[in-house]
């Protein structure tokens, strides 16, 4: 049988009661490192769950799967997934190469960022489709995220934007040369993605757009390491993201949408400054008289 | 300190190590009751944690949180939510009020419906706003909820539909009389949310209206008790959905807008027969040609 378990966002005891029973019985326990990661590393886990943990990195997963499913006809293999096992493309896939092999597979659910984000105390239900923000290049610099991010806050929503994750990333010229040198990972942090945002508004005005839907002053919150010890919350404007360090990966960020006042409540908890605060409270006039 | 712990989706054991730790050694733990339910009661939690569990129903938490929040300046309590504890405002609720008393608070958090409904193929990420289908009864039979999944659906996004829950309601005769007689509680199934559907889909093609996102043929998926080792995941067309029986609650209906060949494999293999299994390949090849 092959269990995909979900690790949850904090540390090593954010795995379930039922995630831990599989781990430790498990023949093989391979631990996916390339779409998520925790705040403590495999050696941690691998002391916690008093196991060898083997790390499976992309090209393991997507092009060298037999490998992972081998004996699991027979045997339990236990595939670790930071989150939820279903929050990527590459882990349905997986499941789809074990069942035209005929392997049976269970999953154990975990948070994952796409719940856990109501810890900032927007509601859920409020919010539109997700979006992924990209770190720009210098000749790649998509708006994409921009329009999904305005077109969620016209209908109200709210937007979780998920930052970019480099991992075993190579260089253009190692790439070309095919060395497999890879360059140390990089996480987009709240501030850059925030950096990025405000960019495009700006060119969106020079450009003479009308009823853009964010200004340097919208709201955001920007979330670091959701579920951890360390958990870091923090709302305030755009502009002022921009430069805030909210710390070690990984980071989120969100916009708000229309907000109820429960809602306005919960966010004034992680403001950056009164002038935030008095914000919220001015948004807070508006909709008690509108 | 007040924790807030999920509980996950299925039974006893899916809650994490970390929230397990904090149950265990709390002064209290109170488990909220109204607006999920695990397919395990209160008596197998009990014996799985070896304590008392409090159950807090929607007037105990709404009205009488102070007796939740007493002496937790200087005690741990623990509030354990099924499935994530940010799933319902009313839970905001409770920590914006400890808040206000000056208490600190943390959050364990878990699986809920909202990341685990990914084990049905559907990514993530293609899921516009969430939607809650409501009972119909003789005098209220809205239709918001409908509007809400076509306008995913125009946008090509997945529709999860939460279904009602009715826990702890009062017959209007006995509310009139001021009885505390409770009815039994009633969980609305995929089979009667998909025929609410059915019906607004005839009912607009009675009135003419033009471009109607739904039919009666469209595929949907059913999914019952995900998380619990009884789940069971559904992908029929909404009419046979309305006589289809997924067995105890709770339910959920998922209706997807346009999918990937990968979201559609997926989508294959939970198939109620072979004439679903060919209209999900001719949308294959349909998307294949386009």
């Amino acid at each position: 049988m092959l269990f995909l378990v979900g690790l949850g966002l904090g540390d090593a005891k954010d795995i379930t009661v039922k995630g831990l029973e599989i781990v430790k019985k498990a023949k093989r326990v391979y631990l996916e490192a390339y779409t998520s990661i925790l705040t403590v590393g495999k050696d941690a886990l691998e002391e916690f769950y008093g196991r060898d943990v083997i790390l499976a990195d992309r090209d393991m997963v997507e092009v060298d799967s037999d490998s992972i499913l081998q004996d699991s006809k027979t045997e339990d293999i236990a595939f670790l997934v930071v989150g939820d096992p279903f929050g990527a493309t590459t882990h349905t896939d997986l499941v789809l190469r074990a069942r035209k092999k005929g392997i049976q597979y269970r999953v154990v659910h975990n948070a994952s960022i796409l719940n856990a984000v109501g810890c900032c105390g927007l509601q859920l239900y409020n919010f539109g489709e997700t979006v992924s923000i990209v770190f720009w290049t210098d000749t790649w610099r998509p708006h994409s995220f921009y329009d999904k991010i305005a077109a969620n806050k016209s209908r109200g929503m709210h937007t979780l934007c998920l930052l970019d994750i480099k991992v075993k990333e190579q260089s253009i010229e190692n790439l070309m040369r095919g060395k497999k040198v890879y360059e140390p990972p990089r996480y987009l942090t709240a501030s850059l993605a925030a950096e990025q945002l405000v960019e495009i508004i700006k060119q969106k005005r020079e450009e003479g757009e009308k009823d853009i839907e964010l200004a340097e002053d919208s709201l955001c919150v920007g979330l670091a390491r959701v579920g951890a010890d360390t958990q870091t919350l923090l709302t305030c404007t755009l502009e002022q993201m921009t430069s805030v360090d909210l710390g070690p990966p990984l980071h989120s960020l969100v916009i708000p949408g229309y907000m109820h006042p429960l809602e306005m409540e919960m966010l004034k908890q992680f403001a950056l400054n009164d002038s935030v605060i008095e914000m919220i409270e001015t948004l807070e006039r508006k909709s008690e008289h509108s």
